[in-house]
């Protein structure tokens, strides 16, 4: 093999695939990026056995050929070389070294066999659609800050991607719930998803998908079959394994019979939280919520830390009420919310609250109440 | 005590004394920040021991008195308050409890009796002298790097800081050493010091003092004696124990006789230095200098991670040289240079390198070889 590319042209894929490389790894081969030469291009792919990516770039080959390099090590050295060098990649007879030569600097890496490198998931997935970078971002960022992290409940490490119908509409939903909280955002179900079986996208194939869509404007093309799912756009492909496990029945988590509608500044209201959790304990991080007509009392207390209170003007119309949260689960759910009031739709002490933006109906929060 | 602030005001000093308190105490007074209304002004103290810190501002007393709080928590607190904000503190009776209010918001927090705080270093030193800020900036800048972390090598576990005479000139030296590295740096002597014994500042006390006077234009007054040294601006008076040890004779290992010049663009040096250092095990970091006449080959191998190898144009006259340096150590050397170029002065593969920058004969570093 041996090819010559610009730096930069280099870095962003490589930046892009050696994310998904683990720092320490038992299989010495998941530590390297396989890099292909052929017809123009450079493809680089890694994998970690649950989830695997593939970046093409466009480059000069004079030498077609495939070889693995560690992907870190190549990552700092192709990080460090000056800004516009040529990058001349190389590797001759049995591909156990591969060279790297920019300007005066020349490195030789180890490389190890290409046929050790595990073959990647190439099959066709039955179900696909198209849908914005936007939209999957969206519905990663408003639910995966609920996703567990207990891993005895491995069926709740990720984010649960189905197709619903809400008030006749179909709707492609994202779910995420750790026990305590629960976040529920749906849009418009895309063609082609109509079929699509329910999926559980663990939480570090969310983590990458979301990273490496942040830099994509357009769309991005879905394809999934029960066991993996599939992320296409540009010049990149991500694959993931789902979780092998039965998201619970989360529409029963949901309460219907809330009629307590408490309407704040979402603002005022976050950063009052944030100041009374201030005396809160480290553990149990309470905040008091007592809602009477046209106001509420935030409070908070720890015997070492002393006391804290604050009252918010909110609109409420129903019977008083005391409600205690962790004030970092409300935090989380405010923070999620763009429009400038937020409702709470409460029922008792003792009762989960839906929390919503008042201007977007697409997301539903549900948060259990802590006793204080 | 009864006071009422401006948020920012009261801010301001909160930040900078909360700073020295450290997160676990196993005396509870010291989580404490003494607060102290009297004339116009308050004032805010906090040690741990080994260094205090006063600082001083304007506000509305009502009522002076003297009370103290825990300092994370009334920094916390004050910090989410919102900007513009007027602070109300008080504290009535048997000043166990002082309230913090402002706007909607009202914070009780628990109070250690005054008594229990430690009395502060307020004894006169009997040195004195002014110097400017920036000229503490930088005698810390450019040493501090060295300081060693070996708690049984305490007395070099500061700056040692002392008058000396360099070429007939009297001069204010900055010096800190590891045993693989030294640092020293001069200025000519402020007035006033001529009398100062040689005193070794703590670590913690010098990072204090740094974050603290970068803030600061205009000069500094610091005070001494072989115990104690003080550094007071503005309405701030940070006063620090001194470590009770002898600093080694670093004359001694500063070599006199090294009479191999090299040369080096500095930047493009220490960017080589950098990418050849990928390569180098994480625990060795070790890079090989090859100079031979004009040119300079910096390399670097390890058994997992490969070769690398780079040249950099050089002034170079004297006989060929391979010499192996840690590339931290060499980076954190060349990242203290300001000037264009630095000289290495270099004697063999053996034997200690000094290291300047070309215009600027202030600042001299010494660096131990590695065998490579």
């Amino acid at each position: 093999m041996k090819i010559v590319i610009d730096r930069a042209a280099l870095l962003k894929p490589l930046g892009h695939v050696q994310s998904v490389v683990e720092r320490r790894n038992t299989i010495p081969i998941l530590s390297n990026v396989l890099l292909k030469a052929a017809d123009g291009r450079l493809s680089l792919s890694t994998t970690d056995m649950d989830m695997d990516i593939v970046e093409s770039v466009a480059c000069d080959v004079s030498e077609t050929g495939v070889v693995t390099v560690p992907a870190h090590t190549l990552y700092d050295i192709v990080r460090k070389l000056p800004e516009g060098s040529d990058v001349e990649l190389a590797a001759t007879g049995d591909v156990s070294r591969v060279t790297i030569r920019a300007g005066r600097s020349n490195f030789s890496l180890p490389a190890l066999m290409p046929e050790e490198f595990p073959a990647l998931s190439g099959d066709a997935l039955p179900n696909s659609f198209v849908i914005s970078a936007a939209d999957i971002c969206m519905l990663i960022d408003r639910t995966r800050f609920a996703i567990s992290t207990e891993e005895t409940r491995y069926y709740l490490n990720g984010i649960y991607l189905h197709a619903a119908e809400a008030n006749g509409v179909k709707v492609l939903r994202a779910v995420a719930t750790d026990g305590h909280r629960l976040a529920r955002v749906q849009m418009p179900l895309p063609d082609g998803a109509e079929e699509m079986p329910g999926v559980i996208v663990p939480r570090k194939a969310v983590n990458e998908i979301y990273k490496l869509i942040g830099e994509v404007e357009g769309d991005v093309t879905v394809s999934l079959s029960d066991t993996k799912l599939r992320v296409a756009f540009e010049d990149t492909v991500v694959t993931t394994k789902l979780i092998d496990g039965t998201f619970p029945d989360y529409e029963r988590v949901i309460p219907a019979g809330n009629d307590k509608m408490l309407y704040v500044d979402r603002q005022r209201f976050s950063e009052a939280v944030d100041r009374v959790a201030t005396i809160s304990t480290e553990k149990s991080r309470s905040v008091k919520l007592a809602v009477g007509s046209g106001n509420l009392v935030l409070s908070a207390s720890s015997p070492d830390n002393g006391t804290a209170q604050e009252e918010v003007e909110v609109d409420y119309g129903a019977s008083d009420l005391e409600i205690g949260f962790n004030s970092k689960y409300l935090l989380d759910i405010t923070g999620q919310i763009e429009g400038e009031r937020a409702v709470f739709k409460l029922a008792d002490q003792a009762s989960p609250t839906i929390i919503l933006d008042q201007d977007d109906e697409s997301a539903l929060y549900v948060l259990m109440p802590m006793r204080v």
